[in-house]
């Protein structure tokens, strides 16, 4: 920021232990505690002048309201994925406003912190359709998963000897509805958006629009988001300081700054998870390949300030 | 509109029958259906110029959301009152807002339509604290309420001979936490905001917010809102076309333009039941009472452009 007159405008998607802690109950308690610490680091970003929008992920909170609105669904009818995921922007969003909030005010700042139930268009074509990978929900007996099969018409795969589970497409993400409102925020408030990748829409020939069953990549919405919205910066904070090549080996090496066509080299050769790693870096790049000048950075969420003034993460420029 | 220079600015408020119908069961698919009605009668306003900001209930949908969560609780925890009541928002808003989009479509407008996660902050103070009336959620044996007042530490109260529910304090809207956004947005998008009231928070002595199990009236947060905004008119939407006097019986007069004076006698004579009209009158009260020139009209949802063309409706003014 130093010295530069326009705010540098940041995109942050959040992982999975921004949200909560895997070693506690998933209260809304605990939730909030673990939302009030992850916005600690992001004020931080605030209080040096970064303007941001937040994109977060939400498997497995949607994967709690299925199973609550499936637990219930003899008194009450069980709702459709794309209405819990858009009770997951809700419900997430709201913590992380009061979060948010909470830690501004204690560095003296009154940014208005907004969540935007958004919309994400998917393409039907998109060969994800053919092919669904994206676990969702409970476990279910082979029984019970044949039922849902045939009854429901729902995908079901045996997950790694666990049980079977419910999967859905994990489609890309065309285009952000809400955008448009999202800009004319941008430079007073930080944005909460396009959260667990946004809910999943398909547009009709009449240009309205029709949820779908789908989980959209978070970081790939938050791709979509920083190049709709022209940010400076995607950060895409997680559970590791740096990328590494060889990741767990005794050959590990962390990377620091790579260019574009290095990272592609790095991702043909295999390095990342799919799942994981992977799309984390396929959204870092495409960010930075959209436009001149655009810069990603993925790192852990306690770092995240060092990040962006340049003192750890794996920074990838053009 | 016609000829004026400055657009009109309408909070309109949405009654349970412009959500669902009662005679289908509460799927997702038939809530569509109702919501997409509703919007085609609410585009009719922006055909016309009028600039709309959207308040809905949200009664039986968070009372289901949290029948689901409390039947599922013996696998995942369930969630407090005020993180349901911002999945309603989530769930709701998104339904409206793919009702507004088509609706608009269909009549060759492109205003955008954004669900904002409404918090509404109310007095740690107000008696309504003390005496907890709203109920919420499914019914109890009375063994089930026993042990859910002493564990749970909730107020329970027998309904009607229908069973026993746990019941909420209703206090009154004190101030809307995003009204800055909402302010902003104004001009150009329609907002659905204060879905079911609000999420209710308190502030905590450090400015913090912190949410309560409580029910804010959808009306008095729809003339809150309106007072907040600068709107012209409240427009609450509910299932008669006029306030009556003497409702259901044989004396009964409907109201079509009174004064506020006029309208506090009749609430002082108990023309209007709790829980049911006196809020919406209260409502519409506030809101006039609040500044020179504005205006609230209370009529049906299917008359609501004829209702702001002045023929009909119970139009209540200075």
């Amino acid at each position: 920021m130093s010295g530069s007159e326009r705010a540098v405008k940041v995109v942050v998607a959040l992982g999975g232990n921004a949200l909560e802690d895997k070693a506690l109950p998933p209260t809304a308690e605990s939730q909030l505690q673990v939302v009030n610490r992850t916005a600690n680091y992001l004020a931080q970003l605030s209080c040096e002048g970064y303007e941001l929008a937040i994109v977060h992920g939400n498997g497995p909170q949607v994967g709690r309201i299925l199973l609550a609105s499936e637990a219930a669904a003899q008194v009450t009818p069980a709702m459709p994925f794309d209405v819990c995921g858009a009770m997951s922007q809700g419900y997430i969003g709201y913590h992380i406003q009061q979060g948010m909030r909470r830690a501004l005010k204690e560095r003296g700042l009154n940014i208005p912190v907004v969540t935007v139930v958004t919309q994400v268009v998917v393409d039907e074509q998109d060969p994800a359709f053919q092919n669904p990978v994206k676990p969702i929900g409970p476990f279910y007996s082979k029984e019970e998963a044949l039922k849902l099969a045939t009854e429901q018409r729902y995908a079901m795969r045996e997950d790694a000897g666990r049980g079977w589970r419910r999967v859905v497409p994990s489609p890309r993400p065309v285009r952000i509805v809400e955008i448009g409102t999202l800009q004319t925020l941008w430079s007073t408030t930080i944005s909460i958006a396009c959260g667990g990748g946004g809910i999943p829409v398909v547009e009709q020939p009449d240009g309205s629009l029709k949820g779908v069953a789908a989980v959209i990549d978070k970081d790939l919405a938050a791709m979509e988001l920083a190049i709709e919205m022209d940010a400076d910066i995607l950060m895409i904070l997680t559970e590791v300081q740096e990328v590494a090549l060889n990741f767990r080996t005794p050959q590990e090496k962390k990377l620091e700054l790579v260019s574009v066509s290095e990272m592609e080299g790095y991702v043909k050769q295999g390095h990342f998870a799919p799942g994981s790693m992977l799309p984390k870096v396929e959204a870092a790049l495409g960010f930075v390949r959209s436009g001149h000048g655009r810069r990603a950075v993925i790192t852990s969420l306690d770092r995240c300030l060092d990040a962006l003034q340049g003192r750890c993460g794996t920074w990838i420029s053009g």
